[in-house]
């Protein structure tokens, strides 16, 4: 059995790792660990408990002594937060994955402007490896250290990754129209994540200023000539992140563009191709690790338009983070997923 | 016109106090105050969007100075805060409207037991009016001060109350198990209110240990051989609280109970009582000041069932202070409120 | 007192009309009809309970006898149904407004490729007044006959009005991502309107091919070459529409566009625009009769942002219909709206 | 592996059905049924597309020749429509779990009574097997047709049993207030079900009228003497209910309860027992076979108090049907279950 620990095991992300971890068949999930603990620790099953008589183990605050017993950790930690564990737990590990932004981004400056802190953990940065599966599967395979993509990115990138590897994602304007669960913004106090401000609502927010977006920038390689932006809102949903992208060309491609996303996507369990104008609905990806890729055809004039849906806690999270694992310990990818 | 001001604007229910302001042909508002304003105050309707281009006035901290101008003040004020406030403008104006719990209880030490502080305006609290419009209409009337019921104990005193007056409550064993809409629990950072906490769940809580419990008690003179049992749930809603108060005799009265409601609310405007065994839904009283009675009939055995629906921010709270001020001024009791 | 009767009254648009009227000081509500309703008639607010104790008449079955003694009607029907009762009551009062699509499309061979049946009611749609007010005003106060917009075009509309105006929709690409909440689909009996439907779902639908696009196209004069799409999803939202309005230009104007919407509506009362890179929220326009415009910026490259939001019931629909009975009866335009 | 069969697959207990046998790994769901299917059939995943890449067979008309290749048939029919369907194919499969209430009532008087028809299956009914697994362990094993409990009954029941088998509920009054996510209701156009009715609603029904009751109470046994009132009610959840079981006593019995509890369901996995006073709240047990037991202690007076907790097609319908299907052949309770 692999032995894991999960920091952050109480967010909404770390519950979420419990709940396919539980159901993965070579897993044991030994420690687990949150701030605002207890100093002897606390039942789990008490602070979440879903997990009554599924795992009554304690939860304790984080020490580094405990981890050497383990094979893998998840971080499921805040952003700036996350590398302040992985130097301390790297080399007692066969694996870490790291759930935060922290290694996400290649560029200390690019971090710095993004997340306002100066990145204290360069040495692991550039070992680390971007843990979207279906585009980094080799390196994966080999990894140390797993940088688990953002949510919004997870589907974004998914949506729009064929077309870059096609070459045809050069001087085109690229627009993303999307609206997220509230649980993408974390379990913490905030008067916006109220109950009485997000049911019956719909709220934009940071219109091209998303942290997400330098993520997104790095891995489709887009250039300055390529222009993106970025709207996303949020909906009156738990989980769940629904992406419109929009492409405009500044002419039309020969090249079938539906193909090159059968053909690039055809071996992959967990991209769902819907046929072309066909539509997904995100209630389907719920609770799974699923990013499903729908209508995938032109709209009016030299805008293709294409729909990707992910649970924000699934493929854009705890789901990939387990996927991530099975790839880099050898195991079946899908283990403990579908 | 009658120039109000309103401390606490910005809560749910100071929010609710405006709309219905705003509609009230006989009333200005004049002043809004509130906690964690930049010294110079705010646009209020900046703050609170739903009201630009209604209510572009400035927000601020408060100043008693700027109460000698008014006629009448409301404090949607958290409980314990309102009794500092009171007795530094209740010589200002002609009436203070306080929602908050601080002048409900008359025996101090009852206040003390359930909110964990020394009262510190009794002067005040003895001459405080308890502003349940249709019970104690004549007192009212007089009122220089009126302390605005609770928004569980409007719903349940109303659907009590002809019980009582009728001589039956003696001796009976009543049972309400309500269910309330999120913004019943202000406006507050805590993890409890989050969207991703409320929607999709029922959460139970305080069994029997709701501070609301002593003002039923009190209005409704119920004495220890009388056994009161509350089990409040917090529901996936905004708003809206539905009542269901179970009524258990030691033995069925002679008297026809539904005839006793019909009677004593025939001439209330804001009490509609459904016919027997006809059941109101809780959306029906959203955004208005009527409390609806139902079924009103007898269950299986010696338990007669009555089912009181409130908006806990319009009968609940706000509604019921337009229709204390309007009898406590003299105005007619529904203006500004159908 | 204007004596109106309002068919359809039992749907959602029929029953925020009897809100907005029942609060308007000079409307008297004197007939209501509704289809399947038992022969000789119901008590309205048994069906309706909303309304109990506010408007206690029947709703009957439609009779052309009833109508003479009114002065105007609203339909509130389905589309394809208003044509049938427009040409028996229009010359029997003083204005008759429409809420369905019937005769809003000039071109009846457009009408009949969106709506799949012939018009049978050419001679009235000829003199049918577009009332969406702030883009028709004048002609509207000699309505006899108003097509009330759809509740998608309304905010798409006015979001767009002011740019063609200013000759700045030549050549344009124009996107619109919609989400609406559900009431914009009627109450009907449809497993796709179902509470297990919608809830924790977004459900994008009719992908360039909603009703709704030659309504809007109409409007804005719209010719082959620019390029429009629309792109509405079904929110879990009772009410409310937010609209993502994307205008691609093949250069940047060298006007400033921002002035140009403060300038355009700087007379209106019922739109209220944000400040620049300023975001609406949904929210604060339910309930209303406002169409709320902000960001209205450039993003990155030539794609210049406009959010619109509106409530489908109100300014969407029957709040905007009271505004057009307003203005073609002289009355104050705001009247029952603010 | 066992080959199993569902009619009705595409409801929400058919498709929570699949859910739970995809995760089982001794079975192969083989064939899958349903009306209104066109004659060769549809592929499953296109109709329920959330099992598309994990289900992509063939659903189809229901056909007896298919069933004898099957080891398992499982009904997920609506009521009075099973009982045409078993004695078709009770002899051709090892068993039958039917999920409707066609086989949940002994006596086919109680039965016309509730159900309005005449059974027509009452050689069948009379070999069922009640699988309230908890409390019909035994017999469940060596059962050919298994009559699934009703979604708010096995909440109920597993909330009294052990009072029941303690001796304790003679002569009491049982009071039983219910919330009801809306998915109970099946998946049917009905105007109560839609999202715009449901939504910040709470809508009592059936007032002592559920049919629900004569399952309760011949399981129960309860007698004349013994009063029981039920009081359901919609409130805004997709799934899962919550019940408030409040017993009044004549005289409070010497027995501690809370042990009877403990000890009565000490081994079950699936009852999980929160400490005295504690509550559970409903999102714990959704999406699992759980049934949450928690506050079990007195209220005020001779009033007990149990809340319980289980998800409608959880431990109330699909949950429940795999747990019977793996006593009965024999296999580990929990299997594709935890």
């Amino acid at each position: 059995m692999i032995k894991v620990g999960i920091a952050g095991a109480r967010g909404y992300t770390g519950r979420e790792l419990v709940r396919y971890l539980l159901n993965h068949p070579q897993v044991e999930i030994t420690r687990l660990w949150a701030h605002e603990i207890k100093p002897g620790g606390e039942v789990f099953s008490k602070i979440c408990p879903e997990f009554k008589g599924l795992l009554d183990v304690k939860i304790k605050r984080f020490s580094t002594d405990e981890v050497k017993k383990l094979d893998v950790v998840f971080l499921a930690l805040p952003h700036t937060v996350s590398m302040n564990y992985v130097p301390r737990i790297i080399n007692k590990v066969r694996l870490v994955v790291d759930l935060s932004a922290d290694y996400r981004l290649k560029d200390p400056t690019v971090y710095k402007k993004w997340y306002r802190v100066n990145h204290r953990d360069l040495k692991n940065l550039k070992r680390a490896v971007y843990g979207l599966t279906e585009i980094n599967r080799e390196k994966i395979k080999n990894a140390k250290l797993i940088a688990n993509p953002g949510c919004y990115p997870s589907g974004i990138i998914l949506a729009l990754y064929p077309l870059m590897k096609a070459g045809l994602l050069r001087n085109v304007d690229i627009l993303v129209d999307s609206k997220s669960g509230i649980s993408g913004a974390g379990r913490k106090k905030d008067i916006g994540l109220l109950y009485a401000e997000v049911a019956e609502n719909i709220k934009p927010y940071k219109v091209n200023g998303h942290q997400h977006i330098p993520e997104i920038v790095q891995v489709l390689q887009l250039k300055s000539r390529e222009k993106f932006s970025f709207i996303p809102q949020v909906v009156p949903l738990i989980r769940g992140i629904i992406n419109m992208v929009y492409i405009h060309f500044p002419k039309k491609p020969s090249k079938e563009i539906f193909t090159i996303y059968k053909n690039y996507y055809r071996l992959e369990k967990f991209i769902r191709i819907y046929r072309k104008r066909e539509v997904p609905e995100l209630k389907d990806v719920l609770y799974t690790n699923f990013c499903d890729l729908g209508y995938l055809d032109w709209l009016d004039g030299n805008t293709f338009f294409i729909i990707s849906c992910v649970d924000n806690l699934g493929k854009g999270a705890a789901g990939q983070a387990v996927q991530n694992m099975n790839v880099a310990l050898g195991l079946n990818e899908t283990t403990g997923l579908i």
